[in-house]
């Protein structure tokens, strides 16, 4: 493809900036919370409507492969031939929910825009990725007629539940998925300092459940006397990490892998840069167990646990002197290379099962698992970022780990071993937050930067990779 | 009042026990549930109805009495002359909250009759004392023109709230309320074994609140780098028992009354006759704390410290990784002689905000306070429950203390200093539960039972007491 091509393709997607919206407003009005078993229709629609939009813009081969779960979303371009490389894009089209909902300033599945910020769930954590790709994927195909490289499509539909089906239709599709390269377009971009990430930590969620009596009894009768399962679900809470924050789960760091001063100095100087915009997105200035490892460590490489929600007994307004019957916690832990989800899972369910006795049943349910993973920073994909971004923002990234989980990729890397990058069309905030949003001037530069992007991957052969 | 006129009273309550019932139901569908502020509108048409049905019945000097909360609802009939003694009865007319709702197995607002057994919230805690009441008066009014004895009735709107205005109300009605004996109405009666309490726990309820971020942040981004709110939750909550359930707060047992050798057979005796009940209503088999004491006296004479609710983060279905900006639970503690509640609320307050720190701000909002109290079970009011008892059903109740809490005879007791005695209706079970029930057929026998009560005190002399 030569310049004027180029050029030609991201004038499309300039002029088009504004029409592009009202089909992206469409896609954020899809309640597609995957978590939520109620929400199942509203994942079918969504996905339906992304299936016909992509034929719609000249893809080929759509479809919808059926899962255990959610479907996923498959097309492809392979019109390039032979000599192009073949990209696979990943995105997810499920969505977080939306609690708590009262601190939402505008319903979060009515799209507002409010000072150049677009505002919904899921505008940035994923639709972004699905909708910018496929504006970019379009403005190829309205001014060319075709694409520069070979292109495959997954798109997924419960990353946000931890992808609990898609281990299995990996396995089930690997020449369907195969390619020479993974783009992931799953993540955020912040363009004071733009960043690629190389690694992401691994998954395992839980939930636990502790019952007591068999039915809500009055605590002024039965008090002193029969368990409380608040009071087990609180020490079980209590007992997974010291005051210094270290987490107590026995052999829980056992196969952690120790990093290099070479890394350390690496995560050391991305934090710098970007330090000062991640504390400052945080809300508060007063961290938590600062005296096991810098920030940009604990981070990164460092494994956590969280209970991310608990509940038991009354919720509502005032008093209600119950002792309730059960009790529940979720917890999700970040794994860091070299833990295995396997291992962690039992070792959780074994620390946990100490609470129980005669008094009191506890129940652990492992929800989902996933792998940590790295990727060589060198690799060409990465290359072809640093070269978009520079030529589009005059910037380059810097490399970093990113803390969060994506489990797919990692599952793509041990079934398929195929090199990765990022391409993210996440420019904005508050993810899984109430007010998520994306700067809609930003969004348009994304799609700017991945246009050039997928021209530098053009260049390269498959046997580059 | 002669045999004659006892036996046309007790008549004509057994005549009418069907035609009470849809009064009972109309009342029984007010949702008057006080800790929630929705309700408020339902708590003031609920005391209106109730006002009316005083009127209709013939009681006299009927009025609403403001509050800083919900109305007492006020009236009395004083036509039996000074010779004659005056019993103020005491019931009252707010509900406990309904959920979980799922566990209902029918509307608990919409009374449902099932093997004889009506269901509904509010069914014998307390509404039973209400109509109960207000059928034996109108019995007596209907049958004879009169009352055998004078009587006041107060009934409170914010009894499962901890009657938080009930102190400045009673302390600025002390005339209005003054009588020879207080008839509580608000409890439980079995006629396989019927109980006189003469002692009921004193209540402090509280609200913990604990925040971190300003808002929910993502736990893949900031887990292990900021503090969660749900971890200091539970450690809050674990730290105050030790494994054997001995509470933890500093000085909490202080001033608690040791019992004496006779108490404790007292208690032993009751148990031995009731135990078997109470732990079969339970829904356990075992039992928690067992090595501080026996289950009679846990139940009763030690103090005790119940989460009745704990929240914070995602409580929906399946997994969302977020670290909340604020997580809660809600605390009542029962009181014994000589614990002060005022005291204990701020030993509550100042174990609980060991766990402030730079990290995690915690609040402690005390909800309500009462004291405990006992009365001489000696007393000649306890001593006319015996006689309609052994008269109606042919039995004598044993003494024991409660476990329980009604802030208000505390205060009565207080401040009016006079005796007091239990008079309930309510033969049934799972109060504060799912599925609330009265037995119907039971029911008019306390009916029968209250009628002999009030002709038993009415033989007395205002001098007895």
């Amino acid at each position: 493809m030569n310049r004027d091509e180029l050029q030609q393709v991201l004038e499309y997607a300039r002029e088009h900036h504004e029409s592009f919206l009202p089909g992206y407003l469409e896609l954020l009005r899809f309640p597609s919370i995957s978590t939520d078993p109620a929400h199942q229709a509203d994942l079918a629609a969504c996905g339906d409507w992304i299936l016909a939009e992509m034929a719609r813009i000249g893809l080929q081969n759509v479809r919808k492969i059926e899962t255990e779960g959610h479907p996923v979303l498959y097309a492809d371009w392979l019109a390039a031939g032979p000599e192009a490389p073949t990209a696979i894009i990943y995105a997810h089209y499920d969505v977080q929910p939306i609690d708590p909902l009262e601190l939402w300033d505008s319903p979060p599945f009515e799209p507002t825009i409010r000072d150049g910020r677009l505002v919904a769930r899921g505008v940035m954590d994923n639709k972004c990725g699905i909708w910018g790709n496929l504006k970019v994927l379009e403005s190829f195909l309205q001014t060319l007629g075709r694409l520069p490289l070979n292109i495959k499509i997954c798109f997924e539909g419960e990353e946000e539940c931890g992808s609990p089906n898609m281990a299995p239709f990996v396995a089930a599709h690997k020449g369907l998925l195969q390619a020479d390269v993974l783009v992931n377009s799953d993540g955020e971009i912040d363009f004071e300092q733009p960043i690629q990430s190389y690694a992401m930590r691994g998954i395992v969620s839980a939930e636990i459940t502790v019952r007591c009596a068999q039915e809500d009894l009055h605590s002024g009768l039965y008090g002193g006397v029969v368990q409380n399962p608040n009071h087990v679900i609180g020490a079980i809470i209590a007992s997974f990490h010291d005051a210094d924050g270290h987490i107590q789960i026995e052999g829980f760091y056992d196969n952690v892998l120790a990093i290099d001063a070479e890394e350390r100095q690496r995560l050391r100087e991305a934090y710098r840069l970007q330090g000062a915009a991640f504390e400052a997105a945080s809300g508060t200035e007063n961290f938590w167990a600062e005296s096991l490892a810098p920030r940009q460590e604990r981070a990164t490489v460092w494994p956590t646990l969280d209970v991310n929600g608990v509940k038991g007994g009354y919720l509502g307004q005032g008093v209600k002197t119950v002792i309730p019957a059960e009790a529940s916690c979720k917890v999700t832990m970040r794994l860091v290379p070299d833990q295995d989800p396997e291992q962690i899972a039992q070792l959780l369910e074994k620390h946990v099962q100490q609470f129980a006795s005669d008094t009191a049943d506890v129940q652990v349910r492992i929800a989902a698992k996933a792998w940590p993973f790295t990727i060589d920073p060198a690799n060409a994909a990465m290359a072809a970022v640093q070269q978009a971004l520079h030529t589009t923002i005059g910037k380059s990234a810097i490399f970093t780990r990113s803390g969060g989980s994506i489990p797919i990729l990692g599952m793509f890397q041990r079934e398929l071993g195929i090199p990765m990058t990022g391409l993210p069309y996440g420019a904005g905030g508050k993810i899984h937050a109430p007010n998520e949003y994306l700067i809609l001037a930003d969004f348009s530069t994304t799609i700017q930067l991945a246009i050039r992007f997928y021209c530098e991957l053009a260049k390269l052969r498959p046997t580059d990779f």
